[in-house]
């Protein structure tokens, strides 16, 4: 995964930072390196799924996962459309779906902060593959998943 | 999946409401019957994930499909705890975590509202194994998951 | 799952059969029945993975299960193509390839005999998911898949 | 994942040639660096699943991931009992079972020769998580699965 332009980029970033569920956990893509991209948020109250051990509801890893996954196979889709613009490009981003979502459950979520790191494994003609992991604020391996994805 | 009494299925169905992630996406246990748990949410909004097609955010199916994957080996497990008290079990409901998570995507997630369902596959010493489905209001099955779940 | 027509049958069980590592395994396709397919096959010591648990080798498992899914997707799709002779039907029976496979190991694979049915949970343009069990000659289920497949 | 003994290397490769299925496949243990191990097949005409690509069945796959998996988490523990002996050690290999394996179908398996590569995600008390890859004589990588695995 290369860099996008700065354009897309922003553009992505405020796609993902206005869908409502989203903007509910915090979540926002921060970065492109390492032929990854990388997602933050942040520890709160209201993402608890257990109290009894004050860790991250199951739902907040699986939505943040799924979503690195789905953004780094879109940021890789972008490479190939670099020289259109903004307008031709959104309804685009709209006809990517998951197939499939496999999750494993590493470690309990718990931190003051969490980044999701996702790249593409390999993408076809109609379907790419993602993997994705989730780390906490002590860079421990909370969560590990695969994604695949259709582009209609 | 045998009835549990209806204390404890009053308390577990407080618990699931109580935990602010299910209250964000307006979800609620209903029932216990044909051996399986159901689970219930409406079309909101603020569970679109995809502005161009006005499906669900992709995390919140896979949130509904683990809380519901989780609930029915928790009812699961409560059959064997028929005579403690609610001050007994409580400790207990927090003592279960997922392994893994699979879930494959079928159909948008389009539809007024939402119902999962979840029974146990089978029930071991230390680990159950769940599988979900989740269908729309036009009983279309949207989704459908297995889970596997550790008791320490 | 309707049925196909016995000269379709005949030869999908004869392509199985045909496969040297199905042959390995004696795994046979055996009937449709209740909107799903069943395929059999013995116990064996070379299909042994434990020696200390006398245990099918996990490998026969996926294998199994992988096969009875991707069989019924082309029975599935055979039914689409009702009037066609065998002679245009042979070349897309290989355009079907999986995309994912996923199996939960539920009980330890102990049995005389082995059924693996299979069923489409859902079937589009390109993409299709299938459901997998496997169960024992005591008619416990010892797995549990799902699978999606990709339609060339 | 650190070296283990030469002595329990030996015994480990000769286990895994030892299971009749494996021998089918002409699977072997070559090597352990990188922190993962790394098992090696030959492209044979009785491992083709499908005669119209001429590409590995995709049994053979799931068969080489599963058993990759497993022996890296059987590796990772051998580590904490580097000073027992075969006789010791024997019995203790037999209680591993695989709780899941999840398997994505990356390219088509076309190839000379095979090889599969697993390391461990995280090892808990009783459960262990293992990432696995395979690739083929030209590096391209054709598989990629993870597992969780059950320790008894």
């Amino acid at each position: 995964m290369q860099n996008i332009s700065a354009q897309h980029f922003k553009l992505l970033a405020t796609v993902i930072n206005t869908i409502p569920f989203n903007k509910m956990i915090g979540l926002s893509l921060q970065s492109i390196k390492n032929n990854s991209i990388q997602m933050h948020f942040k520890m709160s109250p209201h993402l608890i799924g257990n109290y009894f051990q004050e860790i991250l509801h199951g739902g907040v890893i699986s939505t943040v996962l799924d979503m690195a996954g789905g953004t780094a196979v879109i940021i890789n889709a972008l490479q190939n459309f670099s020289e259109e613009t903004i307008e031709e490009l959104s309804p685009k981003l709209g006809k990517y779906s998951t197939i499939n979502l496999n999750i494993n459950f590493l470690r309990p979520g718990k931190g003051d902060f969490f980044i999701a790191e996702a790249s593409v494994l390999q993408s076809g003609n109609k379907i790419t593959f993602s993997t994705m992991n989730l780390f906490n604020s002590e860079e421990k391996m909370i969560a590990s998943a695969t994604g695949s994805y259709f582009i209609s």
